[in-house]
This record gives C-alpha cells, sequence and structure tokens, in this order.
C-alpha cells in the first residue's frame, strides 16, 4: 500500500506486461503436457475461448474454433443477430476510414434491432456442427432476451459487459437479477468482466460457473482514457484466483473457473495469464488476424459503437495464416500471434509441467 | 520518502497517468447518478469550469459554458481587455508558424494595454446572458485592477497565477494582499496555482471560497523544463483534499472547494481529479478541440507572452465537434476528448456511485 | 518480493539495462588491467565467447576469434554441418525479404540432415589453426550425436538450448542424461542457458565446467513475446553467482564458471555482466557487425527456424569494421559497439580494478 | 539497498529527468533574488561555468561569458593550443558528415601536438579583457604541462577527465600526484568528474576549492553503452553535498564547492542541481544553441577523438539566439534552453528562497 497525498492509500497493481515467468527446474516433453480443460459437461483440448466480437466471431469461425478444440463464442447482440445476411454490413465496417467516420458508421449500422429468431437460428447452426455453442449478451439484453436464452441450444451462456455485478442496483424494473436469471438457466453461466476479490466473489455466490476476469484491457478498449477506470491484468487474474480459492471453502467445494478476458495478444500472455491462475484465457486479437476472421485483420468491440460514448477503437492488424494456424500451428512468425497452443504447451514443457493447474503455480517475476 | 543521496529525503508523487481507477462492487444507472456541483450560491450542473485562456474562452464560448451547466471564466488579461474587436489578433495568432515566431508575435500582441473599461463591458456581456459569471486575472493585475474587479458584476472572481500564496513577501507596496482583497471583496473568491498542503491551508485561511491545485502541469505548460518545478497531479489534490479537511475542522465547519487545475486533457482525468478529492475541475485542451473555441484549434496560456522567461507553449488539437457535443455529448471519438460529462457520469455510474462527495472516496491504483 | 494481488509473491528482476556500475575511488592505468581468463586448460586474453550462431560463427571466423585472444564456437547443427559448401544457403539467408518469408526460408534450409563427418571435419580445420577449438549442439543433438562428439578434437563442448537441466523427465529413451555424458567425455563442458540458483546449482553438480547464464534476451529472441518466459541478465547472473559461491564450498573446491549468454549487445554490457558476477560473456549481436561475419549484418539464431513455433527473428546490423576491430579496436564509433575488449578494459582501469575477478565485487546501481 | 539477486545489494540512484522541485509556501520577487557565488577571491552574478568544449568556448566565447557575470573556461588541449589559428579546422569538425566520419576526422584533427606557447597566449588574451579567467587540462596533460600551468594567468584551473582521483595507483612516474600539485599551485583548482562521496571527500583532503561532480552524463557522452558507468547526477550531487558537509568539519571551516557537470541542459535543470546542493553548474549544450558559439551549432567533448575508445558523440543543436539571450535572456523559447540565469531566478523567486545558499535546502519529489 503506497502513501498517497497525506491521507489516500492506493495500490500498486501490475499488468501482463509487468510480469514475467521465472522457470522453474524441471524440463518436460512437450508430449506429456496435457493442456485439456474441463468446465461443466465439456472438456476442451486447449484452454482458449474466443471472444464474442463481431470482427472475429462469425457461426463459421464459431464453429471452426470448436473443432480446433477450444470454445468460440458468438456476439448474440451484433451483425449476426441484427441482420439476416450481414456481409454488406461488414463491408462496410472493413473500409478504409479514419476513426470518426467508422465511429459514426458503427453507430449507424448497429442501430438496426436485434432479431430475437436469429439468437436462435445461429446459435442452431452451430450446434448442428456438433462443437460446443456459446453465445454471449451484456446483462441489459439478457434481461431482455431472457426467454429466447432460456430456450436456446447452449453449452454456455456468456453474459459479458464492460463491468457485470450481481446486484445492480437502480430501482428500475428491468435491471437483470443475475442470482435468479442463472438458477432458472440450464446452461452454465460465464460471467463478466470482473475485476476485483469482492466482485469476483459476488458473481461466484450468484452462481455463475465461470467468471470473465477484466476490466477495459482489449487491445480495442479505450476505457483508461474515457473512464479512469483499469485494473492490470496480472494483479486482477491473482486477486480473483483468491477469491476462487476462498469460494471453493466457503461453498463446500463448487469451483468456478476464472477466464482471463482483456490484454491476451500473444501466446506468451496466455501463460502469463495462467501463471496468474487463470483456468482459460478468452482471445480477440490474434484471432483478427486468421485470414477466415469476418473483420478481414479489422478488429472492434461493442464498446466501439456506444451512442453517446464510444468506449472502443476499430484496430487493424496483419493478417497472418489461417485460424488454424494461428490458433494451434504450425507458425510463420516468431512473435507470438500464431500457434496459441503450441506456444502454451512449450512455456509449460520447458518450465516442466504437465497439467495447467499446476501451471498455475508457478513463481512470476516483476520486469 | 526516499532516501537520496545520504542525506537529503525525497517524497514519491504520482500524475494522473501514474494513478487508475479501481472498480467497487456495486453499478448504478446513469440516471441515478447526480453530477451537481454546489458552490457559494451556485449550484451547476456539473463539475466542470473552462479555464480562463483565450484559445478557449471569449465571452461567447463563456456564455456557452454556463449554458451547458458549468463554469466559465473568461482571462480579464487577454485578448478581450486588450482589444476593442480581437478578431485580427486572433487571426495572427492562428497562424501557421514556428515555436518562436509564435512567441514573439505572442509578446508583442500581449503588449497592447489592459482597458479596464473593457473589464466591465466583458462581464456585463456575459450576465445579461444569464449564466453564472467569472473572470481572471494574476495576482499583480488584480491589484493593478482591484477597484475595477469590486465594481464588476461576477458571481466568482479567479486569481490565477504560476503559484500564488496568501503573503507575498518583497517589501514593496504593489504586492496583493489576499486576505485583505477577499474580505473587500463581495465576491468569492477562487485562488491559484497551489500544490501543497501548507500552500492549501494558507489559501484557504485567507478566506478563498475555492482553491485551485495545480502548478505548471497542464497541456500547454514548460515549466518543468524551465523552472524545474513540478508537482504531479494526482498528489496535489490529495494533498490539498487532507488540508480541505484539516481546515473545515478548524474554522469550524467553512469548506472550502478544490479545483484541479492542470493535466486534465481526457474525460478519464476528471474522474480521477475527482476520485483523488477534486470538488471541480478546470479545463483547458479538451474545449480547445470544439469548433466554436476562439483560437480554431490553437491553444496557449499566458505563461507563453512572458517577455523575458516564455513558460508556455502554443498547442494545436484537431478539432472533433461542437462545444456541446465536447462537453455533453454525443461523442464521436474513443479517446476521452468528446461528452467530457458523460465519461464521468458513467465512470460513477460503473463504479457505483451516485454523487460526486462519495466519489472522492474511491480506491485508486498505481499503475 | 512483492505482494502481488492477495496471494502470489513475485520477485522484481533487473535486466543489464536497470543497472550501472558505481565508480570507486581508485583509478589504475590501463597497462595494469589483465583480462586473462583461465577455464580448465585454457588462458584466453580476454573473457569473450562468441556466440555459436551461424550468422557469427564459420570455421573462419572461429579460427579468427581465437587468434584475437577469445573463444570462438561454431554451430555444430547448423549450416557447416548440414552443406558441404554453404554459401549459396547463406546467400538466400542474407537476402532482403519480409519476416514471414525469412522464417520459412529457414526452416526449410535447417531441414537439410546433418552430416556426423562435416562435424569433425570443421572441428578438425579449427584445431589445425592452431586455436582452441569448440561446438555446440542442443541437448537433443547432443544425444543424437554423441559418439562424434566424443571422438572429435575439442577444448570445450557447448551444450546450448533454450533452457537445459540436469534432469530432463520424459520417460523416453533419447534424453540426454547430462550427468553421465558429462562423466564420459573427456572435453570440459559449458552446459546452458540457465537462469536460477536452482537450475545451476543443478548444472555445477552434474559436472558442468561451466554454465551458460541467460534464458531469451539476446537480440534476436521473442521468447518473453511466445512464451511469457524472461529472467532479466542481471538479476540472473547475481543469483548464479550466488550458486558458484555456495557450490565452491559444498564441492570441497570445484571453481564452475559463469559466462553471461544474452543481452551483452555493447562493451558497456560486458563490464556489467561481469560487475554481477559472471566470469566471461557470450556475444553475439556486435559480431554481426563485422565485415567477415558470415551473416553480412543479418543476425539469426536457432530459436528463427523452429519448425513449429519460431521463437527468433533474424535482425539487421549496420557493419561497423573488421573482426578484430570489433572484437579489441581501435574503435571509429561511440556507442560501445566496437572495441569490446578495450571498454571492458578502460571500464576496470577507472573503477580501479586490475583483474576480473576483482571485477566481480564492484557496486551496481539501479537506474 | 535493493536486494538484488541474492548476495548483491544495489542501490537506487536518480538522475535530474527523475526529480522535480516541490513548491515551497512563501514566493518573492525576482528583484530580490541574489543569485551571486562568491569562489574564493572572485563573486560572480551568476552560478554558471561555461565547459571547456571548443564547440562552445573560444577565447571570444569565455570573455563573453566573463562579461555576463558567469566563468568561462578554455580547453587547453583543444584546437586553441594545437593550432594557431583553428578556424580551418572548425570548419572541417561542423560540417556535414556520419558519425563514424566524424569520429575518424575528430581524431586525426585532434592528433596535432600542443603547443604550450599557445596555452599562455590564450590566457593572456582572456586576463586582458578584464574577465575570470580560467583553462582546463586532463590529470595527464596536467602532469605535462605543470611548468607552463604554474607560470600562466589564471584565476581558477580545471582539471577535468572522466574521472579523475587524488590517487592514481600505476607504478608509473608519469601520473599526477594531485595533492603537491594543488599545495604548489598558487591558483585555486577545480578538479572533476567525481560521483561518490568518497572520491569527493578525498578530492578535497587533497586541496580542491572546488569539485565537478559528475561522470559521463553529459549530452555528448555515451559513457553508459561504452563503459557501463553512469551516476545518475541527482543522486550525485546529495551524495557529494554530504562529503562538503563533513569535509567542512573535518576540516574545521574549509567550504569546497560542488559544480554539477553534465545533464544541466535547460534552466530547470540548473534549478534542479541546486536544489539537490550544488553551489554552481557547468553547461556546455545550451552554449552550443549560441549564434556565437565556435562550434555553430554541432557540440562535441574530448571523449569523442579518443584513439582507441571513443565515448562521446558529435550532437547538433538549433542555434536560437545570442550568447547573451541564452545566459541571460530575454528568450524567445519556451523550453528552458535560453535565458539560463532568468530561469534560476524565477524558480527561486517563485518558492520563496533569496540566495542560492538557502536554496540547496528546498524538498524534492520523485516523479
Amino acid at each position: 500500500m503506497y502513501e498517497f497525498g497525506r491521507s489516500k492509500g492506493v495500490n500498486r497493481a501490475y499488468s501482463f506486461d509487468d510480469v514475467a515467468i521465472a522457470p522453474a527446474r524441471r524440463t518436460r516433453s512437450e508430449s506429456e503436457v496435457d493442456l485439456s480443460w474441463r468446465i461443466d459437461a465439456v472438456t476442451f483440448d486447449a484452454p482458449i475461448v474466443a471472444a464474442p466480437m463481431d470482427s472475429v466471431m462469425s457461426p463459421a469461425t464459431a464453429i471452426r474454433m470448436g473443432q480446433l478444440g477450444g470454445l468460440g463464442v458468438l456476439n448474440l447482440e451484433g451483425l449476426w443477430t441484427r441482420y439476416e445476411d450481414p456481409t454488406s454490413q461488414y463491408e462496410q465496417l472493413t473500409a478504409t476510414m479514419d476513426q470518426v467516420t467508422a465511429t459514426r458508421r458503427m453507430q449507424q449500422i448497429y442501430s438496426e434491432p436485434i432479431k430475437p429468431e436469429l439468437i436462435e437460428q445461429r446459435l442452431t447452426e452451430i450446434r448442428e456442427a456438433g462443437v460446443p455453442v456459446a453465445g454471449a449478451l451484456s446483462p441489459a439484453r439478457t434481461q431482455q432476451f431472457a426467454e429466447v436464452i432460456e430456450r436456446s441450444p447452449m453449452d454456455f451462456f456468456v453474459i459479458r459487459g464492460t463491468t457485470v455485478s450481481a446486484e445492480h442496483v437502480d430501482g428500475g424494473e428491468d435491471s437483470l437479477n443475475l442470482k435468479d436469471f442463472i438458477y432458472r438457466l440450464d446452461t452454465p453461466v460465464l460471467v463478466g468482466g470482473c475485476a476485483t476479490y469482492r466482485m469476483g466473489l459476488h458473481l461466484m455466490r450468484a452462481g455463475a460457473a465461470g467468471v470473465l476476469v477484466g476490466f477495459g484491457g482489449g487491445a480495442t478498449h479505450t476505457t483508461r482514457s474515457v473512464l479512469g477506470i483499469e485494473v492490470p491484468m496480472a494483479s486482477a487474474v491473482a486477486d480473483l484466483a483468491e477469491a476462487r480459492r476462498d469460494y471453493l471453502e466457503e461453498s463446500g467445494g463448487r469451483y468456478v473457473h476464472l477466464i482471463a478476458d482483456g490484454a491476451v495478444g500473444r501466446s506468451g500472455d496466455i501463460a502469463k495469464a495462467i501463471a496468474c491462475g487463470a483456468d482459460a484465457v478468452m482471445v480477440g486479437s490474434p484471432l483478427a488476424r486468421a485470414t477466415e476472421a469476418p473483420g478481414r485483420g479489422w478488429h472492434w468491440g461493442p464498446e466501439a459503437w456506444h451512442e453517446k460514448l464510444p468506449r472502443g477503437e476499430r484496430v487493424f492488424f496483419d493478417q497472418v495464416g489461417s485460424f488454424e494456424e494461428v490458433v494451434s500451428g504450425p507458425s510463420h512468425v516468431p512473435d507470438g500471434t500464431m500457434n496459441l497452443v503450441g506456444g502454451l504447451r512449450k512455456a509449460m514443457a520447458l518450465t516442466g509441467y504437465t497439467d495447467v493447474k499446476s501451471f498455475q503455480r508457478i513463481d512470476l517475476l516483476v520486469h
């Protein structure tokens, strides 16, 4: 705790860039490393979740993600549920234009109403491909489309907003009661973003199967400039790991998964996130570099088209290879943006860990 | 306290860029957030004061600021009190030219004498528009034009210099006695810049209604290069908050407002300033981006035209929208420079605070 | 130990750039400074080892290095043992091309099988020139070519991998048992990279004559981005110095040399490495600037051509002078990349140290 | 003291850029500020010494410096003592060329032998102008030209080398015995660079009238890259201030002046240097910006032409005004590089100090 001014205390917090993994004594073969991640009834080959962003997730790439052993999450309040065929909208959004024009265009394109029947239609399309199905909505939209969600086929439902809490106090009738909603829904729910021990514990007590850790740290976010709010990821994950542990005890055995969401741009960040205590990571920008990404290299999130206070940017990434090469190799670039799974596997092998849960205990350095 | 060399101690200080707001547990609706700021007899809709700089404040924009719910402050020793019609001078000052030419030109244009009758005239013009009226002078000019100030119609009078203290010791007859001046003036006085607990307490004891916190930290200042002096804003505000509290007790209940003045370039900085303890903020550069700003994107302060030792630069900002859009939205850019009020409101809603006074207590992170 | 999140501790670590040597009281003449380094049966004029990288080491430059008083180490799994005459391959690898093309081309060129007879041939060529002979292989290749190594003429054998440990646990039959291998080999073995006290102690106990300190810190490495692993060099060397000391005592007198490997780009870094406790340094990028360097300014390491997960880049350096001028002067540039030996000698003279072992004790500053 | 590795301790040190002056409570008028600096028999109007560098000091500008109230120091082993008329050499050294060509040219031009008669001639020229006279030599050249120095007319003699100590141990006959030399010379001697308490105390005990604080920190130095040695200035000055104080007591009253030498590029740095404890500052680069500077904007020091290991660069600065305007104003730029004396005076007035000795006690911030 730093002394700040004469009275206010502040805490020092660390981002992934501030920390590095310290190599251990024993190395292992890559063939011995098991990256599997089991959450609820599903076991994934690797602990990687694709972020529900229109720039990287379409029904097709969500299916691809599942085929590659991870979890694809479709944005259920994006282009795919507002437009029967969003090809033209994608073309408009991936054109060359300055930030102001891009923001205005996004605000205009995303003003088209959401069609509940498209929510069911897209999720069914993914289910029929035989991979795990997941969709995401903000808390407000979850309330609005609760019925559709309850009858749609999903393995996981994701509630993802700039922040979300189990208790949204505004006295109005249309705020989401998270605990009730989770209780009523058969599908396990992953909720976020959340960045502190208290917030995490509260979400866990509300019944979440998993908690997304993060707050405005992704490649497209400008939350720190606009709101002054930021929780550096490494500290946030470590804090939430503590909440997971305390809740495990308090609940008599219910383990809530932590999914690091934000600032995961390279395989090195995935390794660091797990080293800080995460069970899995949610990735956005690396997938934007895949040739099949619907955003064709452009990457943007829901904060970018807010009507009155945009808090995200449209960012461009060079495309480096196929979705498969980005996720599981082979890589042709040395910067950690391809073969995400291979990088994690290598990091664990070199430091002597053969399963993700143990790797959470490795030592870290600040530098 | 750091050990420095073998004998001298130094303190670590933090700027707004060093800190971030840590999200709390409860979120609130934006509709519940009350940003009003009451100081002396006036209640403002938002705690935002426009800096008395010729590049952003003309009688017209001072009126606009008032209409938008904030406080506009006119520079009473600038172009508007030296020239009957400063159009030509504005054109000269907003031309494309290198820094040296700009400095020389400013020195020449600002050498024109101040006309006391123009002081009264401009303030009257603002009063007649039915908004709160405020004007600013440096301590030396306050002394020089004390009579005019005493008879001019204002809701607040601002004494703003590079630094100002209640006690200016030089043995000369023409230094301002702040305590006497404030006592004689009916209008509440806002005094600054001030950056330490001691300086603040002294100004509060002199009778100031509000204290401007800051010293050479604005976008146009070069005080650190020229004088070696700087007080990073976050620490300065926190220190002054302590002085406000101690003085409240010592005075038996007189609350002196803190206005953060400097380094407030984005809505995120406004949120941080209040989180550090400020009651309001003084903003300059964001307003320079408004199409109605008299500086047409160019921004400069009084330190820039000092005859012998200029300590400010003329800086250019792209213009992003109208004065109203910059102050209260909607924003078309994601970087925090538009919809200042909306950004503050959102930050408070997301962290669960419904009034500014409570928001001063939120936790901070250093990163 | 920092507090990190609520439960995980982290340590602060320092790179060479973070530290500086603090001048002492007595200065000495350069003529009094003795830079000699004695390891096993060989005494070198200066404690400098050329890194076994195809971009800087050919049989010819390895010989040159020896003639200049240092130790040249040939990469025994590179171009010189895959191709009878690698001229064409060097031309292809030093052409102008983007990073992706370069990576693909390296992967293709380095897929040519290694010829054991070339291993013996190249080492013999160096021996016949009458300088100390050293070659390097990764742990896997050491296992594969153990027989050839055992019968090849070398003064030192270097086992160099991204990391290496005395205990490689994978249950398979083809992993290298370091202790046995060192025991059987007459030639003294230098092993690395290694970055922690524990890893170092383990390698020392396995019988290594010297330990290479470092992990992914060289100019061409991207280990931090791809794996999240990094051990800043200054801290790593200091930790290993402790291991060397403890092992010296535990073994009843066996001194294992530390060779700093990575982040040594200028003579100032050489001085810092020794000041942190190293006995010698391994250098790569400074030698890439020599006109005789086979890479003609291009510089790359084995991590760059990994089939599935490249972790190195091909980097270009302007060429500044001959191999001799780069190593021992005279220098024509003021940036520390020429006259490496002269820079170290000057640093020791100015701070009053006449031998390398004493210089290891000088004080450091963090800045 | 930081823990570093497992055994070696390191200290944190601060440069001028790391610190800022914290404003005090009372302000004073600039007219009350007395910047005079009295050392030995001379009182200067301002505590500013011009660095003995050929790029800024010619006999003409040394005279100008004295007329402006400071101390000009001529380099007695530079162009002015090697060439009867160095006009052609200046032209060659200020031509446009790359760093390597510049270094080679400097090495060639500075190989011309020094003529003792020119040493006397130049110093006499300055004396006849009626200003304080000072010349500088390195320790080796001091030894070589001891006789000439002893009979030349000077108010101060400066011994300035990369480092210098009272005890240069090399067993040779031609090293300078500082204590003897100072004892024999009537002229007060200023000695440096020196960066630690111990080194300073030693020089003070050797009889120096003043100590130059610094080691490789100037604008043209590359000491950190080439030697790994650096002592950040703020900490160095503070440490030496402690030595000055202890020596004052130990000697029963002999006050040795501290002159900060290096990293003083703007008036803000002058203020900081004194705030850290310096009595005066030695400046180089600001003077290079004067139109009368013999280097015509190019700036270089003796480290740049070392035969075998150059440790300095030739740097270019835009020219901003006359020598007088640079030293004492008026300034036309806001960045602290003009009106050095005005900047110091203003800093002291704003923080309430009227003499340099008191200003040494002001508080500092780290940021």
